[in-house]
C-alpha cells in the first residue's frame, strides 16, 4: 500500500456514505498485505454496522436479499484492517486480511481472468471439498 | 501485482459482461505499478469497446448521462494495461497508468480518507487550476 498503515480499525463511520436509491453501495476488498484486488460486493447499512463492529467483512447478498458475512459458511474470512471512503461517499473500500479465497470458485481474487478469457489468477482451495458440507 | 504482467493488453471482449437491467457494470480502476485502488466508476458496452480500441480508460457517467473518457478535459488519462472481468461477469477490473491524480479533488486516489474520516491520501494536483478552464 501507498499510504500510511494506520494503527487501528476503525469502529464508527463518521463520514455519512450515500447508501442511494436501492440502499446499498459498492464495496470493493482489497487485500491488505498484496494490494490484490479481491471482489466486488454490495453494503447495506447494516452490513457496514456489522463489518464496524465485528472487525469482520459483512456485505448484503442482492440475490439472497440477506445480511452475509463473507465466509460465514466457508470459513475464508475477512478480516477489516481499514474501510475507506470515496470522494462521492457512494463506494467503500475494506482493506482485509483475506483467509484462504475470496471467490466461490476457489481463486485468491474473484477477477482471475482477462477480458479476453486468459486464465490469470490462483486456484487456492477447491470449491466441492470446501461447500460440499453446505 | 501478485499474478503475472501479461504482455499485451486485450483488444476484444471474448468473455460476456453481464451489463444488467440498467446496462452498466461497476469498473475498478487499480495502479498496475502501485496496486492503489484508485476508483469506481460505472461503464457501458460501448464504453468498453472504447476501452479495448484505443486503449485509454472509457466510462458511462450515470449524472450527465453520456460516454466519457477519463482525464479527457484534466489530461489525467488512465493508460490500460488490462482489464479484468470477475467471477460473475458483473464487474470489471481496468489495470491502468494514472497520468496525475484519479481524484477531480486533486487527489491520487478517490479513497483519500477513512470511515471514522481521517485523511490518508495524497493530493497530487490542485483542482482549481486544472478545471478552471472548463
Amino acid at each position: 500500500m501507498s499510504d500510511a498503515q494506520r494503527a487501528e480499525r476503525p469502529t464508527t463511520a463518521e463520514v455519512s456514505v450515500d447508501f442511494g436509491a436501492d440502499g446499498l453501495v459498492p464495496a470493493i476488498a482489497q487485500d491488505a498485505e498484496s494490494g490484490a484486488v479481491l471482489m466486488l460486493a454490495y453494503v447495506s447499512p447494516e452490513a457496514l454496522e456489522a463489518t464496524l463492529e465485528t472487525g469482520v467483512a459483512h456485505y448484503y447478498s442482492r440475490s439472497r436479499e440477506e445480511l452475509w458475512q463473507k465466509g460465514k459458511t466457508s470459513g475464508h474470512t475477512q478480516q477489516i484492517r481499514d474501510v475507506r471512503v470515496d470522494c462521492d461517499a457512494d463506494t467503500l473500500l475494506y482493506l482485509v486480511d483475506q483467509h484462504g479465497g475470496a471467490c466461490h470458485t476457489g481463486h485468491r481474487s474473484c477477477f482471475y481472468r482477462t477480458i479476453d478469457d486468459e486464465h490469470v489468477g490462483e486456484q487456492v482451495f477447491d470449491p466441492d471439498a470446501v461447500y460440499d458440507a453446505e
